[in-house]
């Protein structure tokens, strides 16, 4: 009877060590398809804020993924979640207050970008939109790994 | 007064050429980027309908967003917009009706995946998510080169 509770609770703990391992992965997996979707939104942005194509209609969807997918960025960045296929650096878990700025300032620059794209002034639009760009920029310069 | 005139109107032909022969290029640009952000939102979703990620609440706007984006798709690839940097093939412009058919099923897939998503039962949602997956794939098989 103590070997099989013995087992039972040896096969418990490596079940547990199993999920608590995948988890991270999975994080990585899923914060680099919401950054990409990011990168997407805020290219689109670009060309329409630019008036490089007629696609006004779309800015208020991109403006809103952007304000949406920005919001409370450091949750995808778990403890664990350093290792691997990421280009997060180390500076995200060893300077977490300075990180957790760097992810404000992002939340705060796409919600004004929303905002401004709700209000409909091109100027403010414009200025808000160079804003979520600085705030991507001074992010990625100290919490992320340049691409190869 | 002549010269005058004959300089300008030549102007104004140059300057309607610059036009005409860049908006093709942005239109490449900004497809790309939603693209881009449609597989962003897909991998995503991906991540919260298998379970791998306790990020539920961000599904339905991961869903809704694919929906938005895959509206109306066949609009991003104009007449002009096949060359330099892209991997539409020919064939988007050379069978316009397949394409057409293709962009359709991607539309539908995604608005049906988001009715899924506010429904909130879980086998639906998954088999809708399948048919988004299947939806991309067979619009990317005949209209995308791979990627190198």
């Amino acid at each position: 009877m103590k070997t099989y509770t013995t087992l039972l609770f040896a096969g418990l703990l490596a079940t547990i060590g199993a999920v608590q391992a995948a988890e991270p992965e999975n994080y990585i997996k899923y914060r680099q398809a919401v950054m990409k979707a990011i990168g997407g939104h805020m290219g689109a942005s670009t060309q329409v804020v630019r008036g490089k194509v007629p696609e006004d209609a779309q800015l208020r969807l991109h403006a809103q993924a952007l304000a949406d997918l920005n919001a409370d960025l450091t949750r995808l960045f778990p403890e664990g979640s350093d290792f691997g296929e990421t280009k997060a650096k180390e500076a995200v878990w060893d300077d977490p207050a300075k990180f957790e700025q760097a992810a404000n300032a992002a939340q705060d620059a796409t919600a004004a970008f929303a905002a401004a794209v709700a209000g409909g002034d091109s100027a403010k639009i414009a200025a808000a939109h160079k804003k979520v760009g600085q705030s991507c920029k001074g992010c990625h310069k100290d919490f992320r790994q340049k691409d190869d």
